[in-house]
């Protein structure tokens, strides 16, 4: 059975439990009062500036685990830009951070609904998942089918910048209530 | 009536003329020999690489008229980034070089076969529009929609780099078989 330890326990902690849940693995949460890290996957399922704390805490017990990003780096006083570097992405900052880390991004495209679900309308629900481990995104990969979501490879760590563009997009649509919080990016094979 | 120029009738022309078309629209198309444009609305439908030369030919024409990029400016050679500079897009450097049109970003989302069918999968086709005029999203949106395909005004000229990044993405998939031409983003509301 394969352990994943995911970090935050709100909207997006909770539904990724449930789909790695459903897809047969044992989930610990860990809450802002850190704790000992037992899974071989772990998600930061935190808001991006919580990440840096998560580093200097934990960065040791990360070493040769799969670290997946889900964070969307918005500047939330203007809904108008990311607070990373043009060109670069959060999680190319945290495999910086982490150079003996397996860091995927994944999830950042998906609202929390979906994954709850498995469902985004008549659609099934599709993570998209970015890394440069090629045994990582298929272990994290697996996993999220057997929970009943589909998956799909979007390339190597660099297509995070392009998955966060994408997970901005959709927060500015659904905050000004072009979409729903159920709706979204769809993918359609 | 509104009167549509289109520059280009590849696969992209072609599908956004039948859509424009059936939403009411006269629509012309201009070629590599250029011409005289009578259109109102103005849909560079042409490769990046292209918009410099019709710039240079037909700058002065476009004055005053909504001009709509739907380039994804691939460095065609890697499949790996664009030719743009890092935080910018090629709708941005296109109203830097006509400051007197009203350049829209809209279509580089879209697949031509989903706009041609108005479907991607069983969802309605969505063309996301970006662009700092309201008047020209606003007669933008209605000619697609009474086209039979949805549209979604997806913010400021700014959101252009998001949509490049979405467009960037789904070419990526497609390329690399993960999804299919006739497939890629659909928006659920």
């Amino acid at each position: 059975m394969t352990k994943v330890t995911i970090f935050g326990s709100g909207n997006m902690g909770t539904a990724i439990a449930s789909v790695l849940t459903a897809g047969g693995a044992s989930v610990e949460h860990i809450g802002s009062e850190g704790g000992t890290i037992t899974g071989d996957i772990v998600v930061l399922a935190v808001p991006y500036p919580a990440l840096e704390a998560i580093v200097a805490s934990h960065g040791d017990q990360l070493a040769g685990k799969i670290v997946v990003d889900i964070t969307n780096p918005l500047d939330f006083s203007t809904f108008d830009s990311l607070v990373v570097a043009d060109g670069t992405s959060a999680a190319a900052g945290l495999a910086a951070a982490l150079p003996s880390s397996h860091v995927l991004k994944a999830f950042n495209t998906n609202f929390a609904a979906t994954l709850g679900t498995t469902k985004i309308g008549e659609l099934e629900t599709t993570v998209l998942i970015a890394g440069d481990d090629e045994t990582a995104k298929q272990n994290l990969a697996s996993l999220v089918t057997a929970g009943g979501v589909e998956a799909i490879d979007a390339g190597s760590l660099k297509r995070a910048h392009e998955l966060e563009a994408v997970g901005f997009l959709q927060l500015t649509l659904a905050a000004s209530e072009k979409i729903s919080w159920t709706g979204g990016f769809g993918v359609v094979r």
